[in-house]
């Protein structure tokens, strides 16, 4: 690279912000904690959202709309969750604003002041239950399987791009179900969708549990969660499902009319994703030269850049990678020929390979005349001189090849940063050393669990799902445990 | 209809909020002039932004996303966007509720006020060229083509749903340019997208036009509109593009080094339309018989509905109706096929043609004996048993036409409620009597404009782009006109 961008070792936390601002992907705006999610960035969004919003559909749910506002009211009726979410939210609680009658520019209008104040959503359990409350009156009403893809706003006070800001773009599933049983294979469901998700698309794999309690969301019976490994040796939630129980069916009163027409409490889940995943994508597979995408996620697939000298090699090489382009298309590849004049093609072979595009391919006079191209590989560096014949087919290839590959790159790293531990002074060396998913017996007490976040700053990133029973003693308390848990420092 | 709703003649506005809210549209939401967008209401939002979004990338355009809150004094930078818009802005003061000390409940945390009050975004093109200051350098930046989907608020005072909500759906583009022509050329090339958008894919004919001064947006230096006719003889105002001129660059101070190295303020358009498009969908061409939806943009496309009266039947049938579902797929008509046992025939009947699904196909026994299906369509409610045979190829063509019919129908009805008229006595009664688009003499003065408005509620709906020049006489004042405009009654 010409320019000088930070390595992961030497600043892992300078490295990924050099990436985000330098790959064109988000930059910091002028009110505080929020973001500008640039286009590159948010093509990558979009392609989250096109694959995600698939699978839901595919799983029967349609999408909707609820309102930002949330009359402040609604926030107390769960105990749980306004406790979770009242400390950081932005308030409403004028309408207008006025010329300053003493010359003081523009002012809050006081004498348009709200009866109640309004809340920006920081989640829409509240509004999206005081509205089910109307949608449901028997078991025929039933399921309720609705999304949202919507902007959220939680005032934190220290934020990251991507990683945690103020606002930020989410997708929140809300269902309503006659059974506990349904509502709990929903919630399954949707985590099994996430996980899907999260390893095919992103290319990142992910473990799959429960929350303790102290994790688990305001309002939740219980949180289920995705965790996945970054190369700094932290974890990162990347989605939760939520099993609500009937708590905001009790808290607005949405009863329905069983089969046997008894009227019961409807059953709840809720589960989201983030832009934050923009985020998970950065640091799971990017390198010291910059972004690396996995091909299912990356908007521009393969990049095609001519090499000439003057103006009539210019016209005969751009005139092949029209060619090259339109057959690569053929094949479903996403590709941009960048034919400026204005960049030379060393400057552009820096730029793609910053910005993560996974294949480039150059074509110069002499590969016209030879029937040939130079194809290059982001994830391993490598390049090839191939035949023009059959290069849809051999792009294809090689990009599910580049997919599989970072798969099996990210599976590689966590594996080998995942270990069982039975002592608390391994424990604690281990997280000093590399980080990594820590398994180790916990006695089950959010006291313990407070101790070793305050010692460590690890925290529980879930009880997985796929455990083998194993009675133990705690790590730190050395009271008995029924299993071993997963501990991280986290994101 | 079984059930009892309103018709056009009866009550219009009824009509609209029956259809509205008993096809499944949307709902009042329990926030002041903030509404729930139902699935179904949404699915068809969703497919306009699909259209559309395709045509703003097809014509060079990336999406972004900038920050819902506002900064209160970057409003303040240019003088007539913030007259504009200052008096319907929700802003937030505080950052943080809490319990109230004195047991009172939820209250707004005094101590978490902030510094400088953000508002929610009425439009961005603040917060927009605030960050365009950091993208712009020189002329080798522009131009800027950026578009954002997103919720925007304006405490508008009566609402009504889709047609004047307080927080809506949107998309707004905003372009940087280095010349004024360039700028000029984006704002019609979107002006005949949005016309373009109406015209083929919602089916509603629209005039492309300027607004007069009072009508233009706030700090745009020209205004340009598509304006549609409803059946009730209003306009609507279905998507503007505006000509910023360096307003917004000089409030932002956005400058660029020209080829010739010369400091210049950059040129900005922007553009957008919103939910209200749906709004504009129903009152176009829906009847009293429920909502009718053109074909491009209707959610269930065809809907197949099986007729049984016992298993045997109702297996023998549906099985057929599948197979007839797989066809129609084949040939990208998106089907449903609603074979509840809970619902009669009869119901569902009543039901899609209340939901305006353009192709109703029902099939009972002796259909499957026969090798026929009955084919229903929604803008003429004309049936025809028709043969299996080549079924797709019907439905396809069949959409096809009801697309045409749809558009053909709109158009004939504007064509005959728009007149030209050169005498006050004759435009204040064909006003009252049957609204419509009236071609009036203007003397140019905003004066005259607005005692039009007072005595008649009419506005100036644009000058048309398409016009004979044509010398007269201010149908108001008499005084010498250049042209005639389009006046109307408006939503």
């Amino acid at each position: 690279m010409a320019k000088a961008f930070s390595t992961r070792a030497e600043n892992y936390s300078k490295w990924y912000n050099d990436i985000v601002q330098h790959a064109g992907l988000a930059e910091n705006s002028a009110v505080r904690g929020c973001m500008v999610i640039k286009p590159y960035g948010y093509a990558i969004w979009e392609k989250m959202q096109a694959a995600l919003d698939k699978m839901f559909k595919d799983t029967g749910h349609s999408n909707a709309y609820f309102p930002l506002f949330i009359p402040k009211s609604f926030f107390s009726r769960e105990a749980d969750h306004v406790e979770g979410f009242a400390k950081e939210c932005a308030v409403v609680t004028h309408y207008r604003l006025k010329q300053d009658e003493k010359g003081g520019g523009i002012v809050v209008d006081e004498d348009a002041k709200l009866e109640e104040e309004l809340v920006v959503r920081p989640t829409s359990e509240t509004i999206i239950w005081d509205t089910y409350r109307q949608w449901v009156q028997s078991y025929r009403d039933l399921p309720i399987l609705v999304n949202q893809w919507a902007n959220v706003v939680r005032w934190e006070m220290r934020t990251r791009m991507f990683l945690r800001t103020a606002e930020f773009l989410w997708q929140e599933g809300h269902t309503a179900h006659a059974t506990r049983e349904e509502a709990l294979e929903e919630t399954y469901q949707m985590l099994d969708v996430y996980a899907d998700f999260a390893e095919n698309h992103m290319a990142i794999p992910v473990l799959k549990g429960i929350k303790s309690a102290s994790e688990r969301f305001a309002g939740a019976e219980e949180t289920f969660c995705i965790e996945a490994l970054m190369q700094d040796g932290k974890a990162l939630q990347a989605g939760t499902s939520h099993f609500l129980g009937q708590n905001f069916a009790k808290a607005f009163d949405v009863k329905f009319a069983s089969k046997t027409g008894k009227l019961e409490y409807v059953w709840a889940t809720s589960w989201g994703v983030s832009t934050r995943l923009v985020g998970a994508l950065i640091m799971a597979h990017s390198d010291d030269r910059g972004l690396v995408l996995p091909p299912k996620l990356a908007p521009i697939q393969t990049v095609i850049v001519p090499i000439y000298k003057n103006d009539e090699q210019y016209a005969l090489v751009c005139e092949k990678a029209e060619a090259i382009k339109k057959e690569l298309e053929k094949f479903g590849v996403q590709v941009k020929l960048d034919d400026r004049d204005t960049h030379k093609p060393g400057w552009k072979f820096s730029e793609y390979e910053f910005k993560g595009v996974p294949v480039r391919i150059a074509i110069g006079p002499r590969d016209v005349e030879n029937g040939t191209v130079e194809v290059a590989r982001r994830d391993t560096l490598e390049k090839e001189v191939v035949p023009l014949d059959n290069l849809g087919e051999r792009v294809q290839g090689l990009l599910e090849n580049i997919q599989k590959v970072l798969y099996q790159r990210a599976l590689g790293f966590r594996e080998s940063n995942t270990h069982k531990v039975d002592s608390w002074e391994e424990f604690r060396r281990l997280l000093d050393d590399k980080g990594g998913f820590l398994l180790a017996h916990w006695d089950g007490t959010p006291e313990t669990e407070q101790k070793i976040k305050e010692e460590t700053k690890a925290t529980i990133r879930c009880i997985p799902l796929e455990k083998s029973e194993e009675q133990g003693k705690c790590v730190y308390s050395g009271n008995p445990s029924p299993g071993r848990v997963v501990f991280a420092r986290a994101y």
